[in-house]
């Protein structure tokens, strides 16, 4: 390797390290920080975010990535594809202002707390202002960014690259076209008590089968679970428990688990590369676009995880757990369990059916937000208008409504959209990997190693070489196409499906 | 306060945070990192240290620094205490090349390697060569840094800053003199079973009492016990539990209270600032000196841990915890059975009196190590006739000799001796408190808040502002002085004392 392509490698792999120690204080913070480390953590965060930054727009790293294009062999692709994502990195960061940046940073953490505080107090107005100048701040970063036909693109871009709103809105409102007539009853057999300790322990039984290393890994607690990945070496998944359900931490260990096999899978030598480091978003992660991370994370939880053979397999362990609870229920009961369609205002325990309107609704409150059509003091009404007409029903309150996600105190506007993506993406994964005989006869067995292999192969080991759309045509033979996700959905939420 | 030096402090404020970060990743490498993580998580360390030192060492940064020096107030004597010691920290770490600081971080990843190794087969030959290397390197190290008399004081001055071979070699051979006719009975009524999990929460109990705050802290557990400050909010210790032993989680826990009383009590306007941060030892700690911190932790481990009042208020609590182990076991049976003398051949699990003998073996090899006087060849041999010389016996193998400790794997060559001076410290302190009428009736009661104040006014309050000379002088009226710890053991381990 030329020199000068060698030196840009050592400073992406600096970077990389850097990125997963900032991942590391965020998974602290989120799993075992005392009350009282909060603020301080806050000024940690900052100061390594600041530095990342810094080494990142450093004059000499620019220099090195020039002298390495001069030098580069024409034949050598993987090299281009690592000067040409670094190049993209640095322009992109440079046009934002470091004012700006740092304003971003800060009213994050402030508005945070001031989200958490109104939600408490179901009091819009306290969260109201931080709401008001953070949207003002995405539209500065959108036009920072740049853009060709509406701002949101440049936030979304940071998410999903190269999606536009003119692209997602149709996808999103015909989804919702073809999935209103889809509805499943909504009670159920399945109630009692589930012990917090043996729901873990059976996740620490299951997962393993799926192909979860836990010797690179770690399963915790958190209030919102999530999984971060400190390199495929050390991969973390957390969960949360409910004694009084089953599901919130059975398909919430299984999404993340999802997107663990995603992590843990990267090729070893991309490890530190450009292809695990994604230098847009200043976030250490193996997997492309948070869309296609999301498709790991759904097909796990969905496809695999609620069809009828993956449980016809695994359901006597789970009733041998809880044999209080479940020894009287059927496996047709339980499949019916969960697959209820329950229009809940709530996104996080929304069904399959139910959750992409979810982020129609949110998407079309972003775009009106970011494009100045609605007014932050109009956001309740809003979405509570939104609401009735998507969902059927206004929210009880603004804790249901404008105050229900973290994102926008977070400031991840153009975030919500990769979570219907990684939806369609999961299904037209799913379809394409069953084609093949071996994968599609475990999975009539509930066996799932042929499609991990399948995965492996296609999306997983290649980590951030391909684009999601790169992917999809790869493994796929086509583009995004929301036709096997549609299929999914009405196959599986047909009337009389589960009876 | 002046621009110049505003802009220091926030430069040492950002190490700081920094510094924190660092804790973080080697507390996670020792407490939940999985064993996939180890290889990449030392890179991600290398990388932040490297970092640590370039932004330390940024000329920037030495020039706010002389700005500042000549803008400062002559009154100032808070900012000069800052300038000062910032000016050694930079000075002290431009004297290492950068060459050398790299073989050292490599060399203590690789030897810890070949440590562990050598230990669990019992093979010092395979650990030889790093530690050839090390001392040569530790040699290396003391040239860069300078020193008067001997190299040894330029190594351990890292730690106990002042701190010479000529003062402290005196002393360790008074404190074998003054002991080696103390002897008690190492028989024990006190045996059984200790489930783990009853050791932890009758920790989590005893530790508020004594002003640990969980609050902004954490109690996990580790190979070997450590306290880790992440800033004064957020400090956390961890211990050890056998299940046929009772003293290992139960004094270890103390002696990393005493730890973390002292982080939790630092002023909290220090936080960010110098007096919280290492800058020669490169490391965020509140803490003045080594010797200084170990003082903590004696002091509460055994000057109060060990005490019989302490004991009166807290053992009925510790039989309700274990009544089938305790409820037969007297008081007085218990005191006895923490006063044991049993001239143990390893230094972790020594007793009061023999661990200052184990310290001075280790500081005899080292000087003749460092000056070349013991060749590495020469180690097993020469450790099992110091052994048998100060502890009356060889030891078993090499796993209790040469290849018992992992600091000089580690590189931590002239740290051991902080642990003596910890001891010396811990009783002059613990004497002049108990002077103190408020202190003394409450330690009759075996009740620790007022005792907990007075340190909180001499000691902990000040964080790094004071060295542990001065902290002495001005708490207890003199210089460092072994005659209150030499009463302490003759007096709690004369013959008949626990009979």
């Amino acid at each position: 390797m030329p020199r000068a392509l060698s030196q840009v490698q050592e400073a992406i792999a600096e970077l990389n390290d850097l990125l997963c120690t900032f991942s590391l204080l965020s998974w602290d913070a989120r799993t075992q920080l005392a009350s009282g480390g909060h603020v301080v953590r806050g000024q940690q965060i900052a100061s390594l975010t600041r530095l990342i930054r810094q080494r990142l727009l450093d004059s000499a790293l620019a220099r090195a990535a020039e002298r390495a294009e001069r030098s580069l062999d024409p034949d050598d692709t993987e090299g281009r594809r690592v000067l040409s994502g670094l190049r993209s990195a640095i322009e992109h960061h440079r046009r934002i202002p470091w004012a700006l940046q740092s304003e971003l940073a800060e009213l994050a953490v402030r508005a945070q707390v001031s989200w958490q505080r109104a939600r408490e107090q179901e009091d819009f107005q306290q969260f109201a202002p931080d709401l008001h100048r953070q949207v003002e701040l995405q539209r500065e970063l959108a036009q920072a960014i740049g853009f060709e036909a509406h701002p949101y693109d440049a936030l979304m871009g940071i998410y999903e690259p190269g999606m536009t709103a003119a692209r997602l809105i149709p996808l999103l409102e015909m989804l919702r076209q073809q999935t209103a007539d889809l509805r499943q009853p909504s009670e159920s057999e399945v109630a009692g008590d589930f012990p917090e300790d043996r729901q873990e322990a059976f996740l620490r039984e299951l997962l393993p089968l799926l192909g979860y290393d836990l010797a690179r890994g770690h399963l915790a607690r958190s209030a919102h679970p999530f999984e971060v990945s400190l390199t495929r070496q050390d991969v973390r998944i957390t969960t949360r428990y409910r004694r009084d359900r089953l599901d919130t931490a059975l398909f919430g260990g299984l999404h993340e688990c999802g997107h663990a096999l995603y992590e843990q899978n990267v090729d070893p030598s991309l490890t530190r590369s450009l292809f695990t480091t994604d230098l847009i978003g200043l976030y250490a992660v193996g997997g492309t676009s948070y869309g296609a991370h999301e498709a790991q994370s759904r097909l796990w939880e969905n496809l695999v995880g609620r069809s009828r053979p993956f449980w016809q397999r695994h359901y006597p362990a789970l009733q041998q757990t809880f044999p209080e609870a479940l020894s009287a229920v059927s496996l047709p009961a339980f499949l019916k369990h969960i697959h209820q369609v329950r229009r809940d205002q709530v996104r996080v325990e929304a069904d399959e059916v139910s959750y992409n309107l979810h982020i129609l609704l949110r998407v079309r409150l972003e775009l009106a937000l970011i494009s100045g059509a609605l007014q932050v003091q109009e956001l309740p009404e809003a979405w509570a208008a939104q609401s009735l007409e998507l969902l059927g029903a206004r929210p009880a309150g603004d804790r249901e409504g404008a105050l229900q996600d973290i994102h926008w105190a977070s400031g991840l506007f153009g975030s919500f959209p990769t979570y219907a993506l990684g939806n369609l993406m999961s299904a037209q994964l799913f379809q394409a990997a069953s084609e093949d005989t071996q994968v599609r006869s475990g999975l009539e067995q509930g066996e799932t190693s042929a499609l991990l292999a399948w995965l492996r192969d296609k999306v997983y080991r290649h980590g951030r070489r391909f684009s999601a759309e790169e992917l999809l045509m790869q493994s796929t033979g086509r583009g995004l196409d929301p036709g096997p996700y549609l299929a999914h959905l009405r196959e599986n939420y047909r009337p009389g499906r589960w009876s």
